[in-house]
């Protein structure tokens, strides 16, 4: 494994130990609602977001406790997302981390509950969270908060525009809001918990919104290109959709160019930090070239 | 009007000023998510929640501005949670307070994230209310957000319950998380931002206990026996679903007993409060004789 899959692989073990500490046991009533809260937080998930939070928080110097809560509060609202966006009404998928998606494997009401109390626990987690002040906890919420709104916006302007020819501003305003702002607040959470400086901030909230469109970018290129079966979740629905997505709009090979290009920005972004911040640049490298 | 009837109304008026500020206006996009938030949470609703955190708070001598931000906050969940209970894979109800619900008004997937938004923007309201210190901040999202989990919990079970014979235990266990918790966390949020003491807050919670408990039984009562025009909401539907209800399982006149006798215990807990309670009381005698 190379040093990053060796991070990727411990940031996920950290976090699903403390998604578990976290979440209400199977065995509380009811039963059914917590199963499906721990159907759709462990399906495999890459904990990209809570890995974010760990990489840029050490590269600020956060101790790894002060960071994992809430990662892991992240990674619940995350889920929430997935769960909702999932269900009949919205993008009807029944696939998801290559298994049944929770209103499937469940019914559609205990997947609406079960986002619904997913989002709840995030917030209350990171309250909770007692090794850090009440001043940095109230605004992780604040960030958090804000950029989970913007979530959900997103989504609601990308159910919008389905079947619609839209422009690629309009492309990029969904996108910003409805993957970039996690992917942002989940890099800035990791700045903030080590106290980084507002210029430092700043550098980092550029470089996780040009990390944010790489990423969704290669997303609609591994839609378009890639099986089911190698992504864990139904592949190619962009196109039976009709969404607008980098592919759709710019065809193959222009958006494979655009994603590159993203990616010098990226690393060019963090050339203005002083720090060790070879552990970020190799996670520009794994978006640009993932193959799932 | 009745001091009471004053009371009502001007916290209505408080909390609806105070909703306009933090909803964000129907002109920004994605509009028809702001607009369906503001029809949902601008559909008349009692604002009883929140009249219950001015209420508790001012005996206990908090000012109206320490307490409407955490108030409106309380609304939003209450209005979130009424929006996912409406939807077809849960209660399938049309009508709400007299018109129609969000997912008729709008569509399902409008009204799904509309709820979802709703609960982000209560804890972000929180997070920066900067009345209130940030220790204080953090311990009201902490408690609102388990009351909030419960309430989902609560509803899970209710669903879970439909059709099936239950105990009046379970019954109970069903409403102290679905309605209870978040009227007891109202209570408690007044005396918690009055700076109330550990006595009077244990105090505060069983009287919000009881009343929670009024609150239920009045309300099968009234789904029992009052017309949809009257109640500005499906009415008989609880019979029409099989739904255990205090009616159910006791009969009109033995429900409408224990309503009595439960009011009896709420107005008990009261006079171990060293304050003028008489607002409180009121509340209690309008909670059992409302015909809405």
């Amino acid at each position: 494994m190379s040093r990053l899959e060796i991070f990727f692989a411990e940031c996920a073990e950290t976090i699903d130990g403390q998604l578990d500490v976290l979440l209400p046991s199977d065995e509380t009533e009811p039963t059914n609602l917590r199963a499906a809260v721990r159907w759709s937080v462990f399906a495999g998930g890459k904990r990209f977001r809570p890995a974010l939070v760990f990489a840029v928080g050490k590269t600020f110097g956060a101790a790894e406790k002060d960071l994992k809560i809430t990662a892991a509060a992240i990674e619940m609202i995350h889920t929430y997302s997935l769960i909702h966006d999932d269900l009949p009404a919205m993008d009807d998928d029944r696939l998801r981390r290559g298994r049944a998606t929770c209103h499937v494997k469940f019914d559609e009401a205990t997947a609406i509950l079960a986002g619904d109390v997913l989002q709840t626990l995030a917030f209350q987690t990171i309250a909770e969270d007692e090794n850090l002040s009440e001043k940095i906890r109230v605004r992780l919420i604040s960030e958090i908060a804000q950029s989970a709104a913007k979530m959900v916006a997103g989504q609601q302007l990308d159910l919008e525009a389905e079947g619609r020819v839209i422009s690629v501003e309009d492309l990029e305003t969904i996108h910003q809001n409805k993957t970039g702002a996690m992917i942002s607040v989940s890099a800035r959470t990791g700045a903030i918990i080590a106290g980084a400086s507002a210029t430092e901030l700043k550098t980092v909230s550029n470089y996780a919104a040009q990390l944010g469109l790489l990423f969704q970018i290669t997303d609609d290129l591994l839609d378009a290109t890639q099986t089911s079966e190698v992504l864990g979740k139904t592949a190619g629905k962009d196109e039976r959709a009709e969404k607008a997505t980098y592919v759709s709009l710019y065809g193959l090979p222009k958006a494979r160019k655009l994603a590159e290009n993203v990616h010098i920005g990226t690393c060019e972004e963090l050339k203005k930090i002083r720090r060790e911040t070879g552990l970020l640049r190799e996670i520009a490298d794994f978006i640009l070239e993932r193959q799932k």
